[in-house]
């Protein structure tokens, strides 16, 4: 044992990780179901009180239900802050997420292990909502904390039972009439690390445990609505259908090819369809594309050439196509400055090699970067799987995740 | 007003057509639910009661639940049997089912309009859950009183909601316990005749009005479970990925072009997607296809096509496939004797030109073709439009329907 009776990681990190796995997981698929404010939600957020308070750190929740963690007192300004969120995708994976709250702990712990002297102000977060499982919309916690969320937006979120954001708030014990923008304590932060477990292959293609984010895809979110005619699937002759299936069958395809073409993804995972029987053709199909690619001409082209290409479709089968972008998120470029500094100190100071790399994948550290000088660590994936019950990291590289941002946070805390 | 205080057609008609109509509506879709064992369906089961005792007749409900009606007693045998259904598929149209059941007390008014005796008993017959909507196996009541679903096997259908039939039973007021064949009822009927919206366009493109059916098509429904790999789609490349809804598109796609090849039809009009979230390839896509043709061979032919077509596309993309036949119905050749005399009657006696068509559709005379002697009259639908809320048939060709009906029940009556 150190000092303040904490063990050094990786003996805390895997205790964090034990006490934390049950938590929402789904005994069938074997995958997290911790969505905003259900009883999950709120035992992932007592596990994040109690690992502050066994640290002795000052715990406080903000307006939008964001849990924080303090060592030292934030007002002083030029904090530095990691953490991530504990919240997941529908049987999502244990690593997303929880992977970056409860590496912050163990590198707090290994900092005091070290014996390391903060000159600043040591933050500890968990963003509420980031996977948007229940509301649909992601980062919740984080937009509304950034300002990119409007409080009269965020009260008209409903969930599939009809339950609004307010009404789960207030039914989690939060008080809803309280969020909105806090701009007062982002500006208590000088800089924000975010460590999360890597979404794809790119560090063990290389070899490389740990990288840092260069920048997040821009990424959006179309809904396509193919509407038809209902009819009875055994009398209605082929030609006389207007069947909306075909049409979405045929842009779930393009999507594949413009993606393929763009070097980019697109992906048709979700999907709704009325009457929804097996004897009738269906009255609508609605399917959500969720698009990404490495810039924002390559996005919109791919786009519209789905768009296009669905139009034609729908209009083959006289089907009616609507298409609505429900969310758009552009480029995010982390702070250069930062990013730099990370690259320095892990690859100069600590001698490891830190590839930087996109992503994909939204993240709270893209919402907070047009505020907050950002930056992300991310941990090897050897499988590159995520948002899945098999998502896996290996013990090894998220003790060296804990090391590398216990070393940043160490030099950032030194600047 | 004729004699027994009945109003003649199609007055009768019209009032009938006007009480059943707001029952089960949904106010949004304009389409009916009108599920078994539901608030809905126990509406419609007291109008059929009531129609019943406001005509006289004898009102009973046998073991399994369906509804008959009896001018004269049933158990002296060679008895002429007349109805259909009163539930509905989801957001179904309003004729499919009640117009035989309407047209059934609307002929019998007609026939006392007449001061026709019979010299045998009369049926007017409700079965009950013809369309499976709420347990996914259609014509249940007729399956069950003609032996042709067993008893363990009904008691373990189960709804979305996970009530079991016999649940959803009890809660209705019904005896589960009760249910099973019922052969001694069946041996009391000498002929049965249902009168059926045509779900297709046959009629109207040839200008008749009634119509008699020769056939079912065999039809069945296949379960296809495409079981890819969940994973996050803004971080996973086009490469990595195992993507059901891809292999399900190409499924779909080939399906519509067996089916044109075979002049056949064959559908998936119903899916369900795990995880279903719009930033997750899914883990699963689960496909039903509805397929039908004009004999056997062609219909095995087909499916064989679309499940080899399936397979290929499923090992392309890495996903594992499972094809479950949920349900297979064989051809059914309605009594050619019945038939031939249907067309007799309404042909040379009453003048009309009465078209012999097939369908694809499962009815209730389909199951008790096996046992009794059975006929179908259609009336036509001009748009072929059926299981949707722009479900039609104009007034006139309703009435049609009610007199040629009168004209079968009366000329059976007299045999």
């Amino acid at each position: 044992m150190t000092r303040n009776g904490h063990p050094p990681a990786p003996a805390a990190f895997q205790e964090m990780w034990r006490d934390l796995s049950p938590v929402g997981r789904h005994p069938g698929s074997g995958g997290y179901r911790r969505f905003a404010w259900t009883a999950a939600d709120s035992d992932c957020r007592s596990w994040f009180r109690e690992q502050a308070e066994a640290r002795g750190l000052a715990y406080e929740v903000d307006r939008n239900g964001n849990q924080w963690a303090w060592l030292g007192d934030p007002a002083a300004g030029d904090a530095v802050v990691t953490g991530s969120h504990l919240d997941s995708v529908p049987d999502g994976g244990a690593f997303d997420g929880p992977l970056g709250v409860v590496s912050a702990f163990a590198a707090l712990d290994e900092l005091r292990g070290r014996g390391v002297e903060f000159g600043k102000p040591l933050g500890i977060v968990n963003f509420g909502d980031e996977e948007g499982a229940r509301f649909g919309l992601a980062c919740v916690g984080s937009r509304l904390t950034a300002g990119r969320l409007g409080i009269a937006e965020a009260h008209r979120l409903t969930d599939a039972d009809g339950i609004t954001l307010p009404q789960a708030m207030e039914a989690a014990g939060y008080d809803p009439d309280a969020i909105g923008a806090d701009p007062e304590r982002l500006s208590r932060i000088g800089a924000f690390v975010e460590l999360h477990v890597e979404q794809g292959r790119a560090l063990d293609l290389n070899g490389d445990r740990v990288g840092i984010a260069s920048a997040i895809w821009p990424h959006g979110r179309w809904r396509f609505d193919f509407r038809g005619q209902a009819n009875h699937a055994g009398t209605t002759r082929l030609g006389d259908r207007r069947d909306p299936m075909l049409s979405y069958a045929e842009t779930v395809l393009a999507a594949r090819r413009e993606a393929r073409l763009a070097g980019a993804v697109a992906t048709f995972g979700k999907i709704a369809v009325e009457p929804n029987g097996v004897n009738a053709i269906p009255s609508l199909v609605r399917g959500w594309l969720d698009s990404r690619a490495a810039d924002q001409t390559t996005l919109d082209a791919m786009v519209t050439g789905i768009e296009e290409a669905a139009h034609d479709f729908a209009a083959e089968h006289g089907v009616e196509l609507d298409v609505v972008r429900e969310s758009f998120t552009p480029v995010v470029e982390f702070d250069h400055a930062l990013r730099d500094e990370l690259a320095r100190i892990l690859g100069k100071e600590a001698g490891l090699k830190v590839p930087v790399l996109g992503t994909g994948a939204g993240h709270d550290a893209g919402i907070l970067s047009g505020t907050v000088p950002t930056a992300m660590l991310f941990v090897r994936n050897p499988t590159g799987i995520s948002h899945s019950p098999a998502e896996y990291a290996a013990e090894d590289d998220c003790v060296a995740g804990v090391t590398a941002l216990a070393d940043v946070l160490e030099g950032l805390a030194r600047r």
